[in-house]
């Protein structure tokens, strides 16, 4: 159907999922080198910001500021990184990625950079945690 | 003086000038091989996002939006990319970029792919029109 969300299967391969804001999946990009979050408004078949309704678009903003601000809480690092850019997934989606001088990919972007190395299992879910319990509270 | 806003050099050498929007000044990236605004908010010493004070911030959403729109109805285009990365340079700047799938750096990102094609003049007099047009009418 149409009109029913259902994640990207590429999105949901290589994410580890910490739930639901009120309009957005959170998405914990399952790369250890970057702590990296994709919020995937859950609304079918959207590509561009622009195409959201009005609420929603705005929404998706709120949300993709709140977490920048829990990234950089959490985190701390050197600059953050925002991109919806969607080449490659179609679903619309945007990330958020806490960058450091020292990173991989430093200072080009990290998209199309390198392969993800993904976390450990205990890990990945202190980093879930951590970020759920920001953003879900 | 810290509080008052100067462009940052890169930004101004790599770039054409547009106008002003309510908050932004609005630049063409000097490329002619995809049509490609950045917003610079008129702030000083700003380098996140959420470091916006709140009106601000909501404005630049509003004038990022605006300027997706401005892009995908003048060239169309296969996907736009918004990216705030500011690795290189501090000066908080977003970055809007009509993608097609033969651009030479389709399906990764533009950031950091390739050195830019400047325009040619009458070709860059031609965009800069259309797109203040657009945009600041």
């Amino acid at each position: 159907m149409s009109n029913e969300f259902l994640l990207d299967e590429r999105l949901a391969a290589d994410t580890l999922e910490i739930g639901d804001l009120s309009l957005s999946r959170v998405l914990l990009m399952n790369d250890r080198r970057y702590p990296w979050v994709i919020l995937v408004p859950r609304r079918a078949g959207i590509r561009e910001w622009i195409d959201l309704p009005d609420p929603d678009a705005q929404q998706l903003w709120l949300e993709s500021m709140q977490v920048c601000r829990v990234l950089r809480d959490t985190f701390g690092g050197d600059k953050l990184n925002i991109g919806a850019l969607g080449n490659v997934v179609e679903q619309l989606h945007v990330h958020h990625v806490v960058r450091t001088r020292q990173d991989p990919a430093w200072p080009g972007p990290v998209w199309g950079h390198s392969a993800a190395e993904p976390y450990a299992r205990a890990e990945a879910e202190s980093v879930r945690h951590r970020l759920g319990a920001a953003l879900l509270s």
